[in-house]
């Protein structure tokens, strides 16, 4: 019996080998295909990436030639490879990450260089048996106090590659004295050469297409706030609509979008720390307010956890029965509208730097549209009804009135925001139609592509509610 | 008048600088105490990282001793320099991590060495003038496409480094050639310092004190499934309690544990990456289902969000007449409590690694209440009520229901998980008492600071059920 198992176990073993074998073709080309499929997917979510990987390719071979170029080399020597080093860690995807690496390297070397001169000085005058202990000694100490203080969370977020640095340069400089008597030299060349590679690839990045993490935090927050939006302005229409009628394919992307909401805490925090290191740019001063921003991200985030709830009632709509639906919808649904009309207005306002001021009439009407549903349930219409059967809409218009809410809170920091970032103030009297055609970039579906988004969400289109 | 403003400006300038400077030492002294109770508070939240400090202290002292050790010195030269390197850069917190991290140094240095003399030879072999000229291309084209690739998500999560590592070596090993033509030689003396280094620190980072990711992943699942079985455990008598008794001020730490697992997918995602590279250790083999314990995380996810809606009804919970909340009050609790204590088993299980039987009970049980609790709102009890007052309470009910069905969920994946990881059989039919003491290793309260968790998510507290 066991032999058999076993002889039948080698059989398909190789029945199944051959059968590998045969497609082998077929699976490679299926590979390829998915690989090409893949690649341009890469690039068509953010061209940026194309872009940035030729300019670091332009960065790495500009650098380079400093080794070719005799009069250069002469000067530096080996230590050129320092300088293409350094280009090719330090040049990062964002200005603000770029410079914030370059910097956190050029003042790590040049402090862990002062300080393993000093080292090696003191260890030097210990004499012979002295100067390998001591040295080894101070090794032993820098490099555990720099990896203990790389978990404070603070200089972890903004400091962490500095200390890796001078970990690396302090071990260097204080090591190789013992060997090389030119340590001074040494750690000239390695600065100096450091500053080049970093001041070339700042430069390369700031000038060449440029890619501000700053640009990208503040466009996320607006098109998290704008997915929520959609969302709302969707849901009552979704939830109330009939089930017969037969056009409920369409697009329903509007649904998911909120998703990537959920997560994106992590995204934006690293966004507002590379963005502290930039210059100003653009309709960004230095110093702008990127603390706001993540406060703004927080609300809107705590929002999208009430739209997953609210995302739920979606699927489990089929348990209420229309009457009930139909007691409650037109109230709902202009809570909802009104309240994804009022998130949409702030997201565009934010996006075009504009005080939220348009916003506020959809706020009046989303609250007085809360306080109608309000009454709506307290009023005695409901007296036959089986509570069983209105529960769900009750927890879906209990949901939609935090809703509300939670937009307010949102207006209110996005109105702090306005404030400490001196955005333009077009008056609340202004008819829409009045506003300058500058103050709308990202109107049309056809600007979906262009590259105003971070990494992660890309699926950008900041379609007015005006055009409506 | 303008000339006085600017009088009294420069006056209170002063003032203010002056006071700043008196207080000075008092200033510095806070800074000072500040400092040392955060440097307290890092250590104490995982004395692990104090360790770790240690271990890399110690690797880079001993692999810069190569440096003064007269026979490897005169193998190495001051290629030694790599080992040291090497050690600083690669070594991280978890064995997964640094093994990750070692072995894309490793493979890329190998790979672009490989590449990098082959692309040496070709434009030698291409007359003086061309030489540069199709150097200079390779970089380009390598850099450019090697970029590129980084930004591929999957690619990214593995071999971010290991791309990194190869577009440097590569342009080392390429254009150095143009100088030194040993470049086999420097090759080769580049690959083997960087096993070296890496070997060391590997080594470490196993033997002493290990640090497995494999086993932060498995914890932190465990812990924040513990945490939401904490919440809905006590959320029954914290909503429903009368205000009156003023013993309320006891440890709520319970209520906001649930937070920290809103935000926890990136972590869960790292750990999961740095675990594929362990080799088996302890309680895990080589090829533990870490994916699966990523799918058990995002249920726990979902979970949380339905938890931080019922949260938000905690502090609006003043509207509720007492009349109503005394209605519901015991189906509710006996839902909150059993789906919580399904909860707190099913994170005992996976902790402990035993198949999750001990869970099914309170499974049922909180099924059963749930029913109860819908037959009690499908009652006619309510007649006489107004809605607008049933409405918090029934929000309450109904996000409870959903959380009997999310456990339920998340029972279901852990199940899975159970069977796909080979946990131990213990028989459904062993009454609690009889499980054998070691499955519970962190039973008491006073295992609080025992380092069993990642860096994030550090008041661990496995209080068993059954202590109860």
């Amino acid at each position: 019996m066991k032999l058999e198992a076993s002889r039948n176990e080698s059989e398909t073993l190789f029945a199944r080998g051959w059968s590998w074998f045969k497609s082998l073709p077929e699976n490679l080309k299926a590979k390829v295909i998915d690989i090409v499929s893949k690649t341009k997917k890469v690039g068509r979510d953010d061209p940026r990436r194309i872009i940035h990987s030729l300019k670091v390719g332009f960065a790495v071979t500009l650098v380079s030639t400093i080794y070719y170029y005799q009069p250069l080399y002469k000067n530096f020597g080996d230590s050129a490879l320092w300088a293409v080093m350094t280009v090719v860690v330090v040049f990062e995807f964002s200005v603000g990450a770029t410079l914030g690496k370059g910097l956190n390297r050029a003042m790590a070397t040049f402090l862990a260089c002062a300080l393993g001169i000093g080292a090696h000085y003191i260890a030097n005058s210990s004499g012979h048996i002295g100067e390998p202990i001591l040295i080894g000694f101070f090794v032993f100490l820098q490099a555990s106090i720099s990896t203990f203080i790389r978990f404070f969370p603070n200089i972890k977020a903004r400091y962490d590659y500095g200390l890796l640095i001078f970990i690396l340069t302090f071990s260097f400089i204080s090591i190789s004295g013992l060997r090389v008597d030119e340590v001074l030299q040494m750690a000239h060349k390695r600065l100096s050469t450091i500053i080049l590679g970093g001041f070339a690839c700042l430069m390369i990045s700031i000038v060449v297409f440029p890619v501000w993490a700053g640009e990208d935090l503040h466009n996320l927050i607006a098109l998290n706030t704008e997915k929520l939006g959609k969302f709302l302005e969707g849901f009552g229409d979704e939830y109330f609509k009939v089930e017969e009628d037969g056009k409920s394919e369409d697009d329903k992307s509007f649904l998911h979008g909120y998703r990537s909401v959920l997560n994106s805490k992590s995204a934006e925090e690293s966004l507002a720390n590379f963005a502290r290191w930039e210059p100003g740019h653009g309709r960004f001063q230095f110093r702008h307010p990127w603390k706001q921003y993540l406060k703004v991200g927080t609300l809107v985030r705590q929002c999208a956890y009430r739209i997953e709830a609210l995302s739920g009632c979606l699927l489990a709509d089929k348990q209420v029965s229309p009457e009930v639906k139909s007691k409650i919808q037109e109230a709902c649904t202009k809570v909802s509208v009104e309240s994804g009309q009022a998130l949409k207005e702030l997201a565009l306002s934010v996006n075009t730097m504009v005080l939220p001021y348009s916003a506020d009439p959809h706020i009046q009407k989303a609250k007085s549209a809360a306080r109608d549903l309000k009454s709506l349930l307290r009023s005695s219409d409901w007296e036959g009804v089986e509570l069983q059967q209105v529960i769900p809409a009750i927890t879906v218009a209990s949901l939609l009135l935090d809703a509300v809410t939670t937009t307010e809170i949102i207006a209110e920091s996005i109105h702090e925001l306005a404030t400490a970032a001196d955005f333009e103030k077009v008056g609340p009297t202004v008819s829409p139609e009045k506003l300058p055609k500058q103050l709308h970039p990202l109107k049309s579906e056809s600007d979906v592509d262009c590259p105003h988004v971070v990494i992660e969400v890309k699926e950008t289109s900041f379609t007015s509610v005006r055009e409506k």
